[in-house]
């Protein structure tokens, strides 16, 4: 299988951009799905889990139809499809399948991380098995063994993993930032940075001929600036922009010189575009296919990419 | 609603001990469900995702039977139910239901931690929603923000909430054994007792009648020894016992004099038993349920709640 970090440079090449879409559709609170999406499967379905289910599935197939001609990368956040029981998850697998139809790369957002034992069965469900999507995050509080059933598996089949790192909530300092050091001396080296020099070690053995590795990086935008040179060869996967905070300008420094090495994540921003400023004024809810298409645009068109690079840069 | 932990102190008391036996049952691998289960589930629903989630499912409910009249507590391990796409996640939501109704306290083994709006969804599936277990186990790495959401839910609907301190797996020591510190300055302190800490601290609103807290941690026998002293009011889930390498000398100091504060878990040494000595010899394959029976009654008696205990000693 190829190495999914050449895979990765391959379809941004292609759809000359580094922009994702994060499939992060949450049925209930006050943003929503279209209601002539939500009415019409409550009304196969029933307003139950099943229902709300189809909706998202529904939503789904149109936000990819509207935004695959655009970006190459997905990210649906499985909490979303949890959520609604096996009808959720068997929305999150279809949608992964439509995903892959539509010729695009689809990142699993399920932060996993577990004992060995039990992380062996998430990696082989997530990276094979019933999900198959092509790479996930992972959450590394559990340490190396908890990690290595997913490189393993990402090294079997062509997958990536993506590691947090520095993650964008506010708490994010609760933890991630305390100084830490090696028993019996502390180094005052914040946590984030010391996970990512393991992340770059960890990644080493899955370089692809791209020259990157197929273990990446969940961090904020901010986190970039430092972190770099710690992990020359690891895409960062950015999530958040628009919603979470993170603007075009604040992403700039994420990409190396060659203009790889960052993946930008937009989720409510872009699926819920006609619910805010300016989309809203101009589409509203009538027209919210043509609110995600000009959100979607004007992303791509933000974060510049296509003015910058000269595409196929790496060696292969 | 009443307090988790008052629950938990009435259903340990009620059946005179502190066992809980995991509910993780892996259908592939050298360990089995046994296999007049498995054929029986194939020869319906055939070898795929749905077969496997039937055997698994049926397996439980035997599982229950046997072991329901000596325990109160069991936790599923959801990953194993998710590796069996949306048909594993509804032998989880099945299994937890009949579990509710043979009188049992199940706590969700799911390791969640995400960004705030994320864990809100995790949190209302989890504890309330299409799940409904009555407690969680969640990871910390990513801060406050990300917890709170579960304690908010546990305080509303009277659920528990447990958080990885110090996890069993040999790793553990990669990131949870840094010293760690405040910036500009490290204190020393290893990262799973600064944890202890804040899972103290979230605690204290959610102290029941029982004078223990809603809020514990999962930790490993071993690293009890020095966090009660920071943690005196929280139940220590202490997983692994047999399969993992605790016996029960090693889990004799998790117990606050009163003989409450920690549960401790078994899983493969209990359900797959007839696998190994010595059931193995002296049941094996076709007393399977004989030997999961011996089993628990074993177990019970070597943590031996029940000589140290008047049971009763909180003070409701």
């Amino acid at each position: 299988m190829k190495n999914f970090a050449d895979r990765l440079i391959e379809i941004i090449g292609k759809k000359n951009t580094p922009v994702c879409v994060g499939l992060d559709p949450s049925a209930s609170g006050g943003e929503s799905i279209p209601q002539k999406i939500t009415q019409s499967a409550y009304k196969r379905f029933g307003k139950g889990l099943r229902g709300t289910a189809e909706a998202i599935y529904q939503f789904n197939l149109s936000i990819i139809d509207i935004t695959s001609p655009y970006i190459g990368i997905v990210k649906p956040q499985i909490a979303f499809y949890e959520a609604c029981g096996y009808w959720g998850i068997k929305a999150y697998i279809d949608t992964i399948k439509y995903a892959h139809k539509k010729g695009l790369i689809v990142i699993g957002d399920i932060k996993r991380g577990d004992v060995p034992h039990t992380a062996e069965a998430y990696a082989e469900a997530h990276l094979g098995g019933p999900y198959a999507t092509d790479a996930v995050t992972v959450n590394p509080y559990l340490g190396e063994d908890s990690i290595a059933p997913f490189i393993k598996m990402a090294e079997k089949f062509g997958k990536g993993v993506f590691v947090l790192v520095k993650t964008t909530n506010p708490s994010s300092s609760d933890f991630q930032d305390l100084l830490v050091g090696h028993p019996p001396q502390a180094d005052n080296v914040p946590l984030h940075r010391y996970v990512a020099e393991k992340v770059n070690q960890w990644g080493k053995p899955l370089i692809g001929k791209s020259r990157y590795s197929s273990i990446g990086a969940v961090l904020s935008a901010d986190a970039a600036r430092h972190l770099r040179t710690i992990m020359p060869k690891s895409f960062f996967l950015i999530p958040g922009f628009g919603a979470q905070g993170a603007t075009a300008k604040d992403v700039k420094h994420c990409f190396n010189p060659d203009g790889y090495g960052a993946i930008i994540s937009a989720s409510r921003s872009i699926i819920y575009a006609w619910t805010t400023s300016p989309w809203k004024e101009k589409y509203g809810p009538k027209k919210w296919e043509q609110a995600v298409e000009a959100a979607i645009i004007e992303m791509k068109k933000a974060i510049g990419w296509q003015e910058k690079n000269t595409p196929p840069s790496p060696s292969f």
